[in-house]
Parts: C-alpha cells; structure tokens; sequence
C-alpha cells in the first residue's frame, strides 16, 4: 500500500484497534509531510466525528452529514429521504485536494477555462459560456468508493456506506455547444481531459497530486460546463465558479473550478488517472491497463426503516438509478433477497441520470427483517447480488450489502 | 371599500402620498382593532421593507424576499431564477391568520385530521396518514392576487407583482386513498372543505377571519394531505404539520396547518369563501354567486433579464405554467408583442401541474427592448394580452403587464 497522503486522492482509513508501530510511522511522517504541504486537515489523523464543519462547507446542515475528514463529508442515511433531488447542504462532499481560496469566487463571471484541442482554441469566460447555451440536467453525483465501507478487506480510502451520492440539478452550457463554437474537435483526440483549479502544494510532484482526468470522448454527448447547482450558483464546495460535469459517471470526473478542458489523443498521465481510480484485484497496485473508474452501473438501497419500525403497514422506502442508463424498475424483497416485490416510483421521473425515489407499501408482523433493494437499468442490467473484490473498494453496486436489518414491533 | 383588517384576508395597500384624515383614523381604528386581538404586525402599518424577518420564517432567504408585511413575503422576481423547483428558503409566504404557535411542530406525528362526510368519519393522525400511501407530486403555488400590483385601480390587498408564485415538490398522501380507507365519499356531497388550525383571536366572529375554503368534488382527484415540501418536513410558515394541497388550485384552497376535511353538500359560509376570493366588477362587494378563486389558468413572465443586458448574443429566460392543464409552449417578444418567437423549456417535465423555466437565445443591438412572454396550456388556452379588472386585483395572467423594459448597451 502506498503511503502517500494522497495515494488515488483517497483519505487513508483511520487506524482501528491496534496499530503496528512501523504504520504509526509512516503516518506521523505522512502527517508532517502533510503539515509542510500546506494540506493539514486533509490527514486521516484529522478526521474528528461531531467537528464543526470547515469553513468551505460552514453552510451544510451538520446534522444531516458525517465528517469523515475535512474534505469527506457523507450524507446520511436517514437524511437521503424520499427527495427527486438532493438539497445542497446535504450533498456529500469530497475533494481531493483542499478548495481554492474562496477569494476565487470574487469575480466568478471572470473565471476563465481555456479549451484545446479545438480547431479554434481560446480561453474563455464564465461571462461568455453563458452567452453560448444552457440547459438543466439532473444526474447523480456519486463517489467511486461510495461503498467502500462493505468490503470486507478494509479497502483504503474514506468508509462511506451510501451517502456518497446525492442528486443534483445542474444548470450550465453543454459542452458540444461550446466545441461547436470553437470550430469542433481537432481529428484523432479520443479524450476530454479536464484540470482542476486548485492550488498544488509546494515540495509536491504536481503529477502526483493534481486533479486532471480524462473520460473517453463519447462523454461529450453529454458533459457540460456548469454554473448553478440545484438552482443557485455553484458554490466553492461543490466546484464553482465552473465546473465540468459528466451525467452518469463516477464522481471524480466532474472536475471542479475546471480551468483546463483539452481534447487529447490519449489520458493524462496525472496520477489520479495513471494509477488512481482503477479497478484490480486486492492487493494488486494500480496501473493505465486497468478499468478506469468512468461510466457508473445501476444502483439502489433502502433509506427507511432503518432499523426499527411498527408492526402492520409499512413503506418501505429508498433510492435507485441506472448510471449512464435509464432506469427501469427496482423490487424489495424483505427476506434478505428469497421474495421480491416490485416498488413503486415517487414523483416525477427527472431524466435518465436522475435518481428516483421508490415505495413498497406491505404488512409487516413483530420480527426481524432484512430489507434490500434491486434495480434494473433500461438494457436490462440487474444490480448484482455481490459485490466485486477490488484493491480501493470502487464501484460497490451489489444489493446484498446494502441491505438493512429492522425489527419490528 | 371594507376596512376589516382581514377583508378577504388580504392586507390593505400602505399609504403613499397624501392620506386624508378621514382614511388615516380609519386605519388607526383598524391597528387598535388589531391590537386588541392580538394580530399586530398583521396590520398594514407594521408594513416594513428590510426590516428583520419575523420568528416563524426567521429561516427564510431574507435577500430573496420582499417583506410586504410580516404575514405577506414575495419572492423577488430577480431570485425565481431558472429553477424547476424554487428553494423553500425562497418561497414566497401568505398567511390570512397567524401562524399557530409554534409548539405544534412539537409532536407532528400526532397532529390529527378529522375526516367527515365519508361513510367511516374519524380522526388520523399524521402518523397514521403515512401509513396509507404516499406520492410526490410536483405543483406551482400561487397567491390568488398575484400580479395585483399591475391593477391601475389600486386593488386592495398586498401589491404582489409575480413573486407570490413558486414551484414546490410535496410529499404526502392522495386524499382519494384516505377516502378509500373510510370507506368512500357519502352520497350527495359536491365539494370538499378544508378549515386551518389557526387560533380564532377572541372577539372576533370566528366566521369573519377563519381559513376555511370549499373547492369543487373534483379536485379529490388531485388533492393531497402534505407533510413534506421539498424533500424536508413541511415547516410551519408552510402549514406544517399537515397542509391540504390542491395542485392547480390558487394558494388559498391549500389550507395550512389542516385539521378538519369534510365532504361537504354547499360550500362553507366562512367570510373567506362566501364573499372573499370572489372575482367581481370594480367596485361591487363580493358574494357567493360570483367565481372563486379555484382553479388557476396559463400564465408566464420574464425572470431575466429585467433592466439591463449586453450587446450580441443573449438569453432571455422565464418560468411559465398551465396551472390545472400542463403546458403546451410558450414564446418570447422582444418588441412588445409585434413579433413572436418560441422559446425552449429547461430541463426536466415536472408533471402537469409544475412550472417549466424556458430561454430564449436572440440577438439584441444596443437599444430599449420591451420583453414579455405567452404560454399556452395544452388545450390550446393562450394568456391573454390583456387583464381583467376586478375588485380585488385576482387572476392576472394578462402578458402586456407582466413585460418587462430592458436597456442593451
């Protein structure tokens, strides 16, 4: 395991129980490279249930979130509710590297991305991508190790269980408008690659640190430069002034305060996409011949009852979604997967990147019950009942650990 | 014109300019009117802009809202935004009574309704209600008068101009599956009365100022008892713990803080249904033969831009609905209304009863531009160009008044 602080942008596990001493070594001695690095807040060492949140994220509702970190904060399960969206201040948070100074968000109508490997490269303003188009679209923002905290070999990186996720309305130009603009996409590019805006640590390998991913170029049906969340301008935690996002793929790949989107022949060779978010057996170190973490599969879990609930009728509630695809239907089974019964949808279907919130109403006599949720994309593709092994716990879609145990009374 | 401080339940226009004595001790008489039953800040000479928001809505987007008195908050027209929903931190307020006191936020589960002309009468608690069925249904809420402010008569009642309107997602249970579970609707009743739990002031005749409404039988079809707006409990300034919502209904029949739905033969003889929100000629008292306030036609206005914009490319964004029919299309004028063009919606379908934001992309030269905009509901109903004068100030869809002047430089 790499000792890195930053090692794929993931925040190490907190040590539990006891710790060999040759581990609390390399930790401290990650903690003071930390501290030198500007970046202290962001070591494991800090993270601190029941901390006032930093000052980037001062507005969320503390109630509704976990800190694992300062930079990872994860919604609760009980707060996920029956909602279409996801209000803001609940919206998990993560960063790979610390925000930029909020002083960036000043002057946010000047903030400028250059675009390359366009026939017509320039840079251009907040200011003027609002002249090019608009559109709203609502998709889910999920983390790759949303999750993490199911597999069983302690996977590195932050625990979360489910709320990792949220689902966002996002208001911004659709970045083919933009590439129309600019005279098209220079031929032979197979990439969009985009650089965060943050700053990188002095002493750092930029390389080792920096946020520049790179997603196949077909994602440009669907990306856009966005400007609003949930109907208010992008805040600094969520990647304002600008920020690239990709419907229907994982989390890191919509690049925040973006200030660099180049159409490139190959990926990056930044670390967070050499050898960061690829999916490899246990044990096994990450490498460009691996999966990258782009496209999220179909998903879903229960977010109530929780634990308890009383006897007679009872709705069974939670969320599901197809990733890049639509969804087609969820089914709860209450027997831990034996029985299933086909969930209703709630509300209004928001497209096919959104969430939907889903109800089965049924009888429930005094026990114990093991409550799961299964989804189907509209391909067919059917939530595995396991989960897939892997080195840095990504992409945990099986239902049979999502599941919860409820008595009821 | 009346001088009850609760005429229609609509606050009196403040002052401006010369007042004659005559006018002024009437007002005067009113306050102490007021005062006595324990409704101050309810009287138009509490009216103050900037001023603090009051306790109950002291969670409110104070930047957001215009405060017109403490029971009367609009939206300002420059914070509707593109949204598909509106935030409820922005959400315009209207309240006929006071709010209950807020200890009955205390025990919200056990908040009961009690249901009467069904076959199988009886009380439900909220706790009860969520064990019979849910759906999330997506609707505009909007204030009877708003668009008074554009009258020339001087309408009385609070000046609204469009921000007594918002797009809200409520959560809660069909009332026609309550009725069900008692055993359905008892023969020959032809509407459905709602009556709020506000506290009757002592002293008044509780008939003069109760929140009482009746609104035809087939709005079962859509009605719903609403314990959730937003994906959040329904707060208090909103009706919580329970709220009667009547999608494509104006605001007043979606009865706060609900405690008795009765099927009923006639509408209630409350002053608020008998002569209130009824739509009559200048000048003409209102009484039961005139139209209600019920169910909501086509209507759209310009969000942005409202005053000022650059030269070349610009977008022209609104927000428009069809009220009790979902929307067909709607268009934009830049010259007053001589040539049309039509706009796109953004983002996602709602349902029928939900706002659609739309733009419009067009090039602007330097110079005065009179923007206004036309929505058509799906029967092919059309705004109309002009208002219909009456009494109150009610029903404004007209699309002249609702234009807006905007210099390009």
């Amino acid at each position: 395991m790499s000792v890195s602080p930053h090692s794929e942008h993931e925040s190490a596990p907190a040590p539990t129980g006891p710790v060999n001493l040759e581990r609390r070594q390399l930790m401290l001695g990650s903690a003071g490279l930390l501290a030198t690095a500007g970046l202290v807040g962001f070591s494991p060492l800090a993270r601190a249930q029941g901390a006032p949140l930093p000052d980037y994220v001062g507005w969320k509702n503390a109630d509704a979130l976990i800190m694992h970190s300062a930079s990872t904060l994860e919604t609760k399960r009980d707060a996920i509710g029956r909602g279409i969206l996801t209000p803001s201040d609940q919206l998990f948070v993560r960063n790979n590297l610390p925000a930029p100074d909020s002083s960036i968000m000043n002057d946010t109508e000047g903030w400028e991305v250059q675009i390359e490997g366009v026939n017509n490269p320039r840079a251009l303003s907040l200011a003027e991508l609002k002249r090019i188009g608009v559109e709203t679209v609502v998709s889910v923002l999920q983390c790759s190790g949303n999750g993490r905290a199911f597999f069983p070999h302690g996977a590195s990186g932050t625990p979360w269980t489910v709320g990792a996720a949220g689902c966002v309305a996002w208001t911004g130009v659709p970045l083919r408008e933009v590439v129309r603009e600019l005279g098209g996409v220079v031929d032979g590019m197979n990439y969009l690659t985009g650089t965060g805006g943050e700053t990188i640590p002095a002493g750092l390998d930029p390389k080792s640190v920096m946020v520049e991913r790179s997603v196949p170029l077909a994602a440009l049906e669907q990306a856009m430069l966005v400007w609003e969340m949930n109907d208010a301008p992008l805040p600094l935690a969520h990647g304002g002034p600008v920020r690239l996002v990709i419907p229907g793929y994982y989390g890191v790949n919509n690049v925040k305060y973006v200030r660099r989107l180049a159409f490139t022949a190959g990926q990056t060779d930044a670390n967070i996409q050499a050898s960061g978010y690829r999916v490899r057996e246990v044990g096994v170190p990450g490498s460009p011949d691996q999966p990258s973490m782009w496209e999220m599969p179909v998903k879903s879990w229960v977010t109530s009852p929780l634990t308890s609930a009383t006897a007679g009728r009872s709705l069974i509630y939670g969320v599901a979604f197809g990733g890049v695809h639509g969804l087609a239907r969820v089914e709860v089974s209450v027997d831990g997967g034996n029985r299933w019964a086909e969930a209703r949808f709630l509300g209004p279907d928001l497209g096919r990147f959104a969430w939907r919130p889903f109800v089965l109403a049924t009888e429930l006599a005094p026990g114990e019950y093991r409550l799961v949720s299964r989804a189907t994309d509209d391909r067919g593709q059917v939530q595995p009942e396991e989960r897939t092994d892997n080195e840095r716990g990504y992409g945990h879609n099986g239902w049979k650990d999502h599941g919860v145990t409820v008595t009821v009374a």
